[in-house]
């Protein structure tokens, strides 16, 4: 027995975008696109539509900013129903760049924003409906949130939004499953008429459980990556995610050819995964950005000194 | 808010010893034992308690036997509280190797055994029991086990055995979260006398999470590896597990030191972990020897291939 409404997001090209700037060539990029078609995943994210005024083309690949022509030049002659995605981070897109969506490539927009910025996310993402976009608000940093904030936030997204599907974006990978559970039931009772989603990070190993357990308290969005990658620790593993699944539209045979052939290699060139300094600190609940500055220095496998680093072993917290 | 009920048995040594034919030197198992003596670890589990007439000491390594003197040279001279665990299977011991517990470094035997073997398990475990060692019965590959032959062995492990534990194995890595709480909700119905204990494997990184899962619902002994080291895909990481338990005696900071110094530098030489394949084993309920075979040989990265021979794509199944 399956959930029909479940959909499966694909943000490998995006999440993955963040750990080598973007810098995917059209080759790879329609790579993932022909073998995500193959195994009727719902939609692909390719990455973030950012302003150039404010990016560097020279600094940033391609899907910093996903020009339509080069979503064009990867899905350009594939038979496929999968349908595109782009993020949008607030304070970063010039608005005048989306085109309304009949002009446009792309079929999704989603708005990355914290809880302190819900307003300024209704704002924008009311504008890209009313242009013609699917639309989704992700609340990031999930873990930090604070309880009479988000259920303000959350009854704002279900009053004054347009937005589609509302998302619960375990940021740091800090979630257990008991307050996955927590979340998703508290976003479920209060967004009564769109759908919910889950954004998971794997720094626990918990990335797939987790999404599990979204699933079965109702939510239908879900996001993974192929192979897991993804910033840090990377995400839910999109195979996995289809060895659980029971639609009997989705086959994992492409996506594992596409590991075999891709992604393996591509783990020899860059980094992601169950990596000590990212689960700890998806253990302490803190943002990746020390462990990420840490695995670029000479001591990336001091695992204990990091450790101690950031719980101040024998300091006051006042 | 913590158990003090729970209990955490590292077997390190005992499951990653499956990958290198138990073939540990002494000055590796003690940096082990020290460790986990300073994390507060409670038991040790060194290897598996095996006959020197059945298994060749040419062919495998100390901790195929487990002989008190090579457990002796691991532990004297380390301050610990940390009890020490062997494992056995059912038809490769020789009951005249074990001495009673009084003259003997060991504190603990646990027998692995598949349901269809529960009387067997019975006879062995109760004569450890009156030899004056704590015991378990670990009934593997349980996501096989047939509901009825399941109840039946557990009302016997209930009635029947002098053990003091009674553990759930996922040897294929195939359990999720809903299986998991059914099984050990009722493996607590029925084991009314006895704790209950969780030993996961890792093939579709659901093995902290289904430890997690078995703590919530009530088994207080749980079974990890340092850096999730163990047979194919490995087991629930010690490291994450410590990370969530909130008794203030685990201390996380040596295990961390010893994934830097020993586990990282030995994940060089042996593989274990998130590896396709094994994933593919534990999606389909399948002992992981398939992969293991397939990991040896030129064809190792050809997952499409090795799940489309596991599935008989095409085939019928009678």
């Amino acid at each position: 027995m399956y959930r029909e409404e479940i959909k499966i997001l694909d943000c490998t090209v995006r999440d993955g975008g963040l750990i080598n700037n973007h810098d995917f060539d059209h080759r790879f990029v329609r790579a993932i696109y022909q073998a995500l078609s193959e195994a009727h995943v719902d939609y692909m994210e390719v990455g973030y539509k950012n302003s150039r005024k404010m990016f560097s083309s020279k600094e940033f690949g391609l899907w910093k900013f996903c020009d339509d022509e080069d979503i064009k030049k990867v899905i350009d002659g594939i038979e496929s129903k999968m349908k595109i995605s782009v993020m949008v981070d607030i304070g970063r897109v010039d608005m005048g760049d989306i085109k309304p969506k009949k002009d446009s490539p792309v079929d999704m927009i989603r708005v990355a924003t914290y809880v302190k910025d819900i307003d300024k996310a209704i704002a924008m993402v009311n504008e890209f409906h009313d242009m013609g976009y699917e639309t989704t608000v992700n609340i990031m940093a999930i873990s930090k949130a604070l309880d009479n904030e988000l259920n303000e936030a959350l009854h704002q997204l279900e009053h004054e939004s347009k937005a589609d599907v509302v998302y619960i974006v375990d940021s740091f990978g800090a979630l257990y499953q008991e307050t996955t559970e927590f979340l998703i039931k508290k976003t479920r009772d209060i967004i009564k008429t769109k759908e919910v989603g889950i954004h998971a990070h794997n720094n626990q190993q918990l990335a797939f459980s987790n999404t599990i357990e979204a699933i079965i308290h109702g939510a239908n969005y879900l996001d993974s990556t192929v192979y897991g990658i993804g910033r840090a620790a990377g995400n839910c593993p999109l195979e996995l995610l289809l060895g659980f699944l029971k639609n009997p539209k989705f086959d994992i045979r492409p996506v594992l050819d596409l590991i075999s052939k891709e992604f393996i290699p591509l783990r020899e060139k860059i980094e992601w995964g169950y990596i000590i300094p990212y689960a700890i600190t998806g253990i302490l609940d803190e943002h990746p950005r020390t462990a990420m500055a840490l695995r670029q220095g000479a001591k990336k496998e001091n695992y204990r000194e990091f450790y101690e680093s950031l719980t101040g072993s024998g300091g006051e917290i006042d």
